[in-house]
């Protein structure tokens, strides 16, 4: 049955104009002023923006991880996002070392199917580059899998040196996909962590400390180098800090095709948090690591400007009883990664509140530029008639809670315990189908679908 | 009666879609997928963009200077730039020194009604700075001229010192009032110019040597501290180097709300069309003067990435015979200014055809960016339900010569003579009547109307 | 009588080295290892420093402003520059408004003469800038005066607009004269005082907020600017500020010949100095302000790599008790300006002992850049056979207080009341003759020499 | 027997002044105006420069590589050096994989002894870190070699790692070492080398593309970071771009003690040599190769404004015939390397000659500055009394043919054919002895010393 939502503020990542939208069979039917249609569901958006779904580009739902999985899968992981205005999102396959990339594909399509509530898709880390590697990657392109993640740390384990790298720049630019980069300078962390922790600081602080900002600015001047002369482009995972935000605009400014995202918890939290008194910092562990509170004011300018496109985040949540105290002795056995994925939308538009970004601006950084950049525009991140109907009715005058207990991300804490905010979602529909009204869900677990994604072309 | 267009392609500042779009009572009604609709003109684009109509920041029409007067008035200019594309454009008021500003605006719209063919509305320059300006500015407001410019350059004529431009940056940030500055250092190229001419240095390539682009980077530079400083946000017209391109960029890494825009002449012309033998160089005589070639490519690029909001034009036409031959023998007596209305949008989607922006950043340029910055969104430049009904059906593959003789501008020669580009307007509509039909101008006289534009608020 | 310097080290602007040294007629005979001589007064420095006497090119003395006089005169101020190490300094010359620049230079050698213990020249400032000032300035480099200062601050007081500076920098160029800047810009200053005083903010404090460092940085930027184009040189006085630091580097790095001083205040003194409680902040009311603590940091690492070439004093000192407290009831009325002269040296030999800049690089700053920037090398500021023995014999483990008590400045206040440093002259030679021997000043009011400053050549 | 050098004047680092110097015993004895002494050899140096002996501090003599050896040794070496107006060198251990850096030292001693004529220290290059390197490299401290060459290039044959390159910066920041470093990105460029010559692209020229200079920039700015987080000093070797001279210039005003030096084939000459016609380019193949032409200016100044320190040579000369032509069908065979020992100070005083760099400037970075990074100050690198008495006369109106037939390298080619440059040596003396005499070479092999170096402490 077909929708018609009136009366409210349509907004998309330049527009915002006071409009009727009608949905019809899971898509966008029509966007006009006064629009009445008979025998539909008639929804009042008076006072309300009418907004793409989010598209979330950067999760970890049931992926295992130092010695254990991150506590979310893709039935609470995906909910989670949806009450939190998310209709769509992207995890990471990583597959075994060893084995073809489409084995990870089919475990990763085994996780979230029958699970996932809402539509996502998949990147897949390369996490070794061997003769069949490139290869391989095409066959994923054909399957939809067009965004690849290398990483510069965990020299060992998931690091590509820079000849992997700069290969398959190369066979980027040709093929139609996008590369992703954890940029961080692994070996000079590795020993930097041999040091402090030799000398037996291990509170979670010193995860920190033993990642500085300098080392993620580094690699992010270096992945882009490569970009820049193997003629590619290059999307920055998690950026975190000033340096590396300089680097993504000085090459910019150079015509390098340079993206990045940042992620709520570089915005809001900082090496304060990481230092508070006993195992509490842990719960902010993550890699790269939340910087001194100085750098956020840059980072926003950086989202206001667009010279950061977009805001994902990194969800990886661990829960503190059980998993994060692995590391109660020791940071390097803190499992890295924190619960976000719920609360991006919210933070965020507290920024708009703020005066820090434009509610037009807000839209395209989490929904248009990520579907954009990964191949789902315009099914995703657009409010255009054919456009999948994935529609966030968004309130900003409701006050929306950040603590645990008002969240639904399985996980045992919050990082924003006590924190609240205004605006948040009244009504969330994934392809024209209402799946949360205010603070209750309705979807079903398996309604979410998997996307094949485009090929790369911005 | 209505007119519902067909088959398109969308564009807006950010979408593209295919979907019909429904004209009525001159407003943008309906925007669906296989829209069909009774009792309407039904016109086809296939194959084609349906674009919102352009909107131009920058002209001067029928404009005394310099002993003469700009060629084109505001029937032939706005005929032309409707040939070109452009529905709306927004002209400057040049007040006389020692009387009201209101007076200024008195005799502008006296220029325009009964001529202009599109809509239009006014800047306002500030030539001086009284004990009343203020006061004059802020009844400007009221009567929709919500920007003026102030000028670093033509000391004793039009030139405001600092502490002007900073007293109305202060007020302007308080009344909603966007200021727009003229950058380059008066003074100093007043010395130069004596010095250069003083040693019979005539020709019209002096005029370039005489105004050299780091004048103008200073300037900017300095505006834009200014700005900050007062809290308020700046506007920079007619944008030509990269010395002034990195005082934006800077001034918006550090928070500023500085914003600018470039000219096609400043894309495609150089120092070498200046220099050109005899007095053909007169042709492009204008200031900022068009640069050394090496800035193009920094200018493109900036454009590209948004750090360059806005293209205009800084229309300003005068005939090579009778007008620019005023300097014959000496530069400083070439009427500064060239034709450029009409050619903006072919120009600039030459850029897209060579993968210079993408054709979303196109529609941004040339009509989004502008109609925010300048109060006239979501009226114009958007292509949204509600807003008047200027649109541009493009074709992508349409052939445009650009001499002289194929365009409308009254003016006696094309900076661009025998240049051909892919791309141009099939048909145009103003407020949902048809104006321009291939090559047909179908419009009259007067049936353009005078905006009140809206308070600054980016 | 001759003079054997034995034992000690030999620092100059890039040797350290163990020598001996011979004084003979005023001037250095012989720098040589083990040297023994007959009939000569025989000096032991074994652990102490061999350096060219302080050149100090940034005074103020005996100087009327806002309605008095900085209080110490040609003699009080030279027993207190040789006190602290200095043994020629250049003072600036205030010429009246309608009178020739010679009148001015008439009144400051009549200030002078019979006063001075030290060797001194003069710069000159240029209040104004009329149809003669170019032939005038000619007139005061025949007669050593070769430096010139102009101000982008005090409009309608002392302030030249930028046509005046481009021509004074065309003509230095051509003459073998330095310009050198005040920056700020003072147009906008104007507004903000108005402002601030307007709305009754008037503690001493308010005083710095008027003055913003962005403001410096912009006119730094600006003179640069002029000077690029003009082909000149250009000497930033008194530079306070990060801003100001990268407008120098970043045109030194495009090849202007930038040259700038910093002086002690600005890496020791802070707003907070001028936000303490009661009037107290008075003591360091000057202009440029001191600024925020954390431009310090950078100032210090532009004096260690030689982006900022000189440290000088500006010294101007107001008592607290009847001068400074002129401004008691409002900071407009505070004259500008604090005691510096005496513990230049100390304060930044200071910065030798934290670490922050090598001895030769002290020595450069303080003694040979001076010298050579200002037309008196190798006369002064270098220990070469042939120079003037102007020697300091500097004990790196000598305590001194740089409490009022302690020092010889006339003036009621130190700036660093309590603050102990290490390192300080034993003995000070002007011309060969002993002035200064440890805490007592041999010298007589009157010996200081007037110095006719060579053409500028850097 | 004493000598007496008269009437010249002489110049450092940072002084220039009329002077008589008195050498005996090896040693500079004294020096004064107007000196007389008996029973010495009286040298009159009217018209002259008398300096210290140029310190070149890149060279490879004797060095086995790709297949061939370079083809001057330790005497024909160190005598085009003294011809040249060099008068010590350091000179590059290359260790073997799989044995002690001792016993290269041993190798290089070997090569060295018996042969050299003026006094000659090593740095030694760092080939594998291993377990023992970093307690070997002590080893090596104390026989005086404290200075180490790291490779960012060369993958799988010199190439560290960045953990390795962290660790031994720590280690080195502790220790009194130096690191050096040949910065470009090894892994990078052997995937482009393998492309360009996969498609058959085997000239000369293509050596150059395989390297390009943004790979140089990063790898320079990578060291950088990895030196400013580790604490550490790092020098970076044959800089040769822009892009690394910003990264150098970027750190330093971070407060990175970040050194560089360039040599003069990156300062004269450019990608249109190594493009000439036939196997032409091969006479300047080597790596990194020489730029595009535009390089040069900002090489210059950045040596005139002291942010790259020092000139040195990274002479490597191979015949034309017999060495270079071994890549006659691939470049990849082209022996990387050119001679450049014997020129070095007539190229940079060259640039005196055109206003490019003062006098001082230039003997600071061919002489001070090398002497005091790498522990050889002030016994060399300095005119002060007790050092070596290294000294140069310079005539600095001699003409000086760069042609191969008039310079004393073994080398069958010039660089620089048929140019003739304006200043050279007439006397070079080595520890007071005189070993060259106009165009006579007066000295023996073997009368060069080796030279145990300080540890570093700038």
């Amino acid at each position: 049955m077909a929708t018609l939502i009136k009366n409210g503020t349509i907004v998309t990542g330049t527009d915002m104009y006071a409009a009727d939208l009608l949905v019809e069979d899971e898509l966008i039917a029509c966007i006009a002023g006064g629009l009445d249609v008979d025998d539909v569901e008639v929804v009042d958006a008076t006072g309300q923006y009418v907004m793409p779904g989010g598209v979330e580009v950067h999760t970890h739902l049931d992926m295992p991880f130092m010695g254990t999985c991150s506590s979310d899968d893709f039935e609470t992981g995906t909910i989670a996002a949806a009450m939190g205005g998310t209709t769509t999102l992207v995890d990471f396959i990583v597959p075994e070392k060893g084995k073809p990339l489409s084995a990870g594909l089919a475990t990763w399509r085994g996780k979230s199917e029958g699970k996932a509530v809402i539509d996502y898709g998949f990147h897949c880390c390369i996490v070794e580059m061997t003769d069949n590697t490139l290869d391989e990657m095409a066959e994923m392109v054909a399957e939809g899998i067009t965004s690849f993640k290398m990483f510069t740390a965990y020299p060992g384990v998931l690091m590509a040196d820079d000849g992997a790298i700069f290969r398959a720049l190369r066979w980027a630019a040709k093929e139609g996909a996008l590369l992703q980069f954890h940029c961080e300078n692994g070996p000079a962390i590795a020993e930097l962590v041999d040091e402090i922790a030799g000398r037996g600081d291990l509170a979670p602080k010193f995860h920190g400390q033993s990642r500085p900002s300098r080392l993620e600015g580094e690699a992010t001047a270096r992945v882009l180098a490569l970009a820049e002369v193997a003629g590619a482009a290059a999307y920055i995972v998690h950026l975190t800090c000033n340096e590396a935000l300089e680097a993504v605009r000085d090459a910019r400014r150079r015509g390098v095709r340079a993206f990045a995202e940042t992620c709520p918890q570089y915005l809001y939290l900082s090496s304060d948090d990481l230092a508070k008194p006993g195992f509490e910092g842990a719960k902010v562990v993550c890699s790269p690591p939340v910087r001194d509170a100085w750098h956020q004011e840059p980072l926003w300018r950086g989202l206001a400007t667009g010279d950061l496109q977009v805001v994902a985040t990194d969800h990886c949540p661990f829960n503190y009883v059980g998993q994060k105290d692995m590391g109660k002795d020791d940071f390097r056995k803190i499992p890295n990664g924190m619960p976000a994925l719920e609360t991006r939308m919210h933070l965020i538009h507290e920024g708009v509140n703020q005066g820090r970004l434009s509610l037009t601006r807000f839209v395209d950084a989490m929904c248009t530029q990520p579907a954009k950049l990964f191949g789902l525009y315009p099914q995703k991140g657009a409010l255009v008639p054919g456009a999948d109907a994935d529609i966030v009715i968004w309130d900003p005058k409701r006050e929306v809670d950040l603590s645990a207990a008002a969240l639904h991300m399985r996980v045992d804490y919050s990082p924003y315990e006590g924190k609240k905010v205004m605006g948040g979602p009244t009504k969330v529909y994934r392809r024209g189908q209402l799946i949360v009204d205010g603070d209750r869900f309705l979807g079903a677990a398996g309604e979410g679908r998997y996307l094949r994604r485009q090929k790369f072309d911005q």
